[in-house]
């Protein structure tokens, strides 16, 4: 892609405020989103998280009044919601080292140093500093989404205005070892929506960027 | 950009672990990878970072003693320092409303709404919750850097794996209203770096994937 493309396609993309309720993802892009979020890069490759992509309109409609009622939830084509593991645990270690081996066909004790490294940084964080840890990485998640999405022409809105506890509930997530962390609505914009042709508001290069 | 493309460059990118120290990114390529970090989303659009690229072998250097001594830092072409501002205050909105009131030609009264809803959620947050809310923030820059870097066939190497107090120091971020969140080693993967050959490992979709 140039850099030209790439511009012209983040500065094309904006916070959809109003989908095309009519206008649904295809199969086939919707399997490279969900591809593009299976491949993002996450702290020692430990990817702590689950993608829960919600279609069903009636499961949209209970999630809607947890949304502060903020009709992208029902209108988008497809809603992501993006969870953090929780608790991490050392365990959690052991697995990625298990699919470590299986993928790279190597002996799990030549990870030995690998898995130290991963048990020493996990050991020295309490709970809550893991989870932080947890939802950084989620993030990083949210933001290859929203750059993956506006390079193949498709909307989103990213909200951290809904209720996770509420969504836990909705989506039976409750004790399942996820909670909720943000969402992200996916779909194509409506001709009315009037904030698309908003010009695009960011502060100056020089006030975000130094260079040294 | 087509699904295959994207698929590709983001099958293509990895952390690289060792760099080639002679290729430097063009400027024009860089320019764009600066656009585009200044084109990330954020909650609100309130941009509450700053982007800190180092070039200069020196302070490269000075930064790697802090860093694990990952070689990344001082081989790469541009190291990209991300930071969260903190505090981030009431007067924090104001600015951002002037800007959006100065981009769009709006009166400031007629963003009253947008300024009260932020207002709002800015006062349920304590200090530590609008440093982790900032930090979010930079996670989406994180991800949307990283993505928009494998697009353009740049290699990155995202870094958690550093003091950021140190950093502060030596960036003379300490009291300077921006904490040190994360950094990101960009350039060109070196021909010797045997990680840039092994398989990529994921988790397999349907264990990050639900769909309901």
């Amino acid at each position: 892609m140039t850099t030209t493309e790439l511009i012209q396609s983040l500065s094309w993309r904006y916070a959809t405020k109003q989908f095309d309720a009519q206008k649904k993802i295809s199969t086939e892009t919707w399997n490279a989103i969900e591809q593009s979020m299976v491949l993002t890069p996450s702290s020692f490759g430990l990817q702590p998280w689950k993608f829960i992509t919600i279609t069903d309109s009636k499961v949209k409609e209970d999630l809607l009044a947890h949304s502060w009622n903020q009709r992208q939830v029902v209108d988008c084509s497809h809603m992501v919601v993006m969870c953090a593991k929780s608790p991490v645990v050392a365990a959690d270690i052991d697995t990625w080292l298990d699919r470590i081996a299986e993928v790279r066909n190597v002996e799990r004790d030549s990870l030995a140093e690998y898995a130290g490294m991963m048990h020493g940084f996990m050991a020295n964080l309490d709970e809550a500093a893991t989870l932080s840890w947890a939802k950084h990485q989620v993030y990083i998640a949210l933001g290859q989404l929203m750059a993956t999405a506006a390079v193949l022409d498709i909307d989103a809105c990213p909200m951290e205005g809904i209720i996770p506890t509420e969504y836990d509930k909705i989506l039976n997530l409750t004790d399942s070892g996820y909670v909720t962390t943000v969402a992200c609505a996916m779909g194509y914009r409506s001709a009315d929506d009037k904030y698309a042709q908003l010009p695009k508001v960011r502060y100056d290069h020089d006030q975000v960027m130094a260079n040294i």
